[in-house]
């Protein structure tokens, strides 16, 4: 029987892990006597477009080994979003594109956008009938993929937030009266990342945490604050990005606002409004790039869901992605099922009802739920980390 | 013959090595037969001047160790700063609680406004013939005070800064076009934070280094960043918050602007401009307290400081600080020397010209001059760290 050949590339941005989803595919590839050519597309569905394919079997075991500990994205991504139209001739281009390297599979690593470039690929395919699957590998530090339990790279952001916003919890301990400590996490629509702080313990757990799925107005905003600066002399605020839907801000080709910054803003409100000094840290790109806080169950479940991805292809299934389930918290197992990348694509995965609280804490089904997910990875000597060089 | 009292108290910012200075100065009194009670003052000269005191025998050895690696103040700070004028009452009031406590000496642990502090204290004990000494421990991750090799806490914040941008520029290289990166760090006046990320070797170099020594103004800047972005379809900027200097800020009590938020100035200035895309991340209080990527040389500097300043006072010494000098660079070698309180108190040391080449790199120099300084501490195995709690 012909060998079967496979094209991988990675989308949308980076996570800690995302490396380690692809040395988890060509690991399972290299395994599988079914597999012929493993190619990587560099930059995403720009390379796919160009035909700028890499062979990833020249991988050696040290270099798959590296990737597992190396952030950013190896081959490079896209934002570049597929046409709905899908008699497009960009997707005739594809086509030729793949069929001339006789792909059998594309295996897209990445989020909700990024799934959505994978379905409108899989139905183009299954509208001329041309037998390529198309299997999608979970990306996104945002956690907001519907059908998952948690996502590949959220684990990773959420402890280097964890940490980082401990940092500066001590930081305010300093005076006897304090700032306000404002930190912006990622996260865009939702709060996942803004609420792992809620794990913090006191003295070190942020006196307000405000995310997206909790609007709150400036007016209750600062009531609440100037209470807690009253009481404390010092106040440590974390918050989503997202939340402050109000400003106007650029959108991104998928249409979804830029909402960096969104922390300055509310000083500016609080120096105003209450006449109080305030510090802000914008965690910023590192909380997807630091490799130095991944977590290892994050590590680990990249490799696990490139190999639950390639099973998939191998089991004639098309169109679908790995999503993960918990199976039990205590000890803490997942597996890995089929999704419908129709089903998970350009959707958004808010934090459920049963996990707000109010604006100081969430509820304790939450941090059961997160507390398994930080399992700081083995530490490498040098406090950069060695890993595989991303200039291509 | 009689033991002599000592009073210890921090002041100024926090930095991941101002409690292993505390620890030092306790360890070496613990071993003194000189040496009687060992009081802490609580959130520093205001402390002082309530008799917020605590006895820091009281400490076990594994309290010691674990201050060791615990940022921010133990004790506490203030920015209090006191009066020009020594005939204020407020210095017969710090006298009488010194003198009812029988203090023969004061250490004052931090950075140039408080040397300043700490100078303004013994010319009024001098002034007034009262036998209490007054020595200064180093400390300020701003790297700025005259007469000093490097300050206790530079070295720490410059390993967490050179990372993170290290994080930073993988995350760039994920993007066949890239946004501009700009990374902000602290430093205040001066640019030796944002110089750190010098070290950073090819491809993760940043782009340009703004540091207010080396001034450039907008046109400049943007025909720089234009020509790195059409070259390279990216670019990463590292500068120090202190750049911005026309920029109306708020002063803190010594006078000092308030620089945070720079990056946001440029980002704004380059969308406007040059129509680019940037991404900010503000480093902020993580630099100054963040234990997981704190420097073992400045740990274990920060504890011989200690003992040399202790030694200084049992050596009959006042008015003195140890600065650091080095003796040998290969292999690494230094020593503590006093300086007066007045020499230090209230200066600032730029970057010298022979380590400033350009917006792009520093000169060899500097590079070796910070190599040494950057190794890390063994870490331990708790991700968020184990701490002494700083709630008093």
């Amino acid at each position: 029987m012909k060998k079967k050949n496979i094209l991988y590339f990675q989308s949308g941005g980076p996570t800690a892990v995302i490396n380690a989803s692809l040395a988890g595919l060509v690991l399972s590839a290299l395994k599988s006597p079914s597999i012929g050519e493993i190619y990587g597309a560099r930059y995403g569905i720009e390379g796919v477009l160009d035909g700028d394919f890499t062979n990833l079997r020249g991988l050696s075991e040290n270099d798959l080994n590296l990737l597992t500990q190396t952030p950013g994205m190896y081959l490079g991504s896209s934002r570049k979003n597929l046409p709905e139209d899908l008699s497009s001739p960009l997707y005739e281009k594809i086509k030729e594109k793949l069929l001339s390297f006789e792909i059998d599979c594309v295996f897209v690593n990445g989020g909700n956008d990024s799934m959505l470039t994978a379905a409108k690929l899989f139905r183009s395919f299954s509208l001329h009938d041309i037998p390529i699957s198309v299997i999608g590998i979970p990306k996104t530090i945002d956690n907001d993929l519907v059908g998952f339990d948690h996502t590949l790279g959220y684990a990773s952001a959420a402890l280097h937030t964890v940490s980082l916003t401990k940092s500066i919890a001590i930081d305010g301990f300093s005076y006897k009266e304090g700032k306000i400590q404002i930190v912006e996490t990622m996260g865009r629509d939702t709060g996942w990342l803004a609420a792992s702080t809620d794990l913090l313990e006191e003295p070190y757990h942020p006196d307000l945490i405000l995310v997206p799925e909790l609007p709150i107005d400036h007016k209750e905003f600062l009531n609440e604050l100037k209470g807690i600066y009253e009481k404390k002399k010092r106040a440590l605020v974390v918050l989503s990005e997202g939340i402050n839907h109000n400003a106007p801000k650029e959108k991104d080709p998928f249409g979804h606002m830029n909402f960096e910054g969104a922390a300055y803003e509310w000083s500016a409100l609080i120096r105003k409004a209450l006449g109080l000094k305030s510090r802000v840290s914008v965690l910023s790109s590192p909380m997807r790039s630091d490799p130095v806080l991944a977590s290892q169950v994050d590590i680990d479940e990249a490799l696990r869901a490139s190999e639950a991805a390639l099973s998939f292809f191998l089991d004639g299934k098309k169109g679908v992605m790995p999503a993960i389930s918990r199976i039990s918290n205590n000890p803490y197992r997942v597996e890995f099922h089929p999704v419908s990348l129709d089903s998970v694509g350009g959707k958004i995965l808010y934090m459920p009802k049963e996990y707000l609280k109010d604006h100081h804490s969430f509820s304790e089904g939450f941090r059961d739920y997160l507390r398994p997910l930080l399992r700081k990875r083995t530490l490498f000597t040098d406090g950069c980390g060695v890993f595989m060089s991303l200039k291509r």
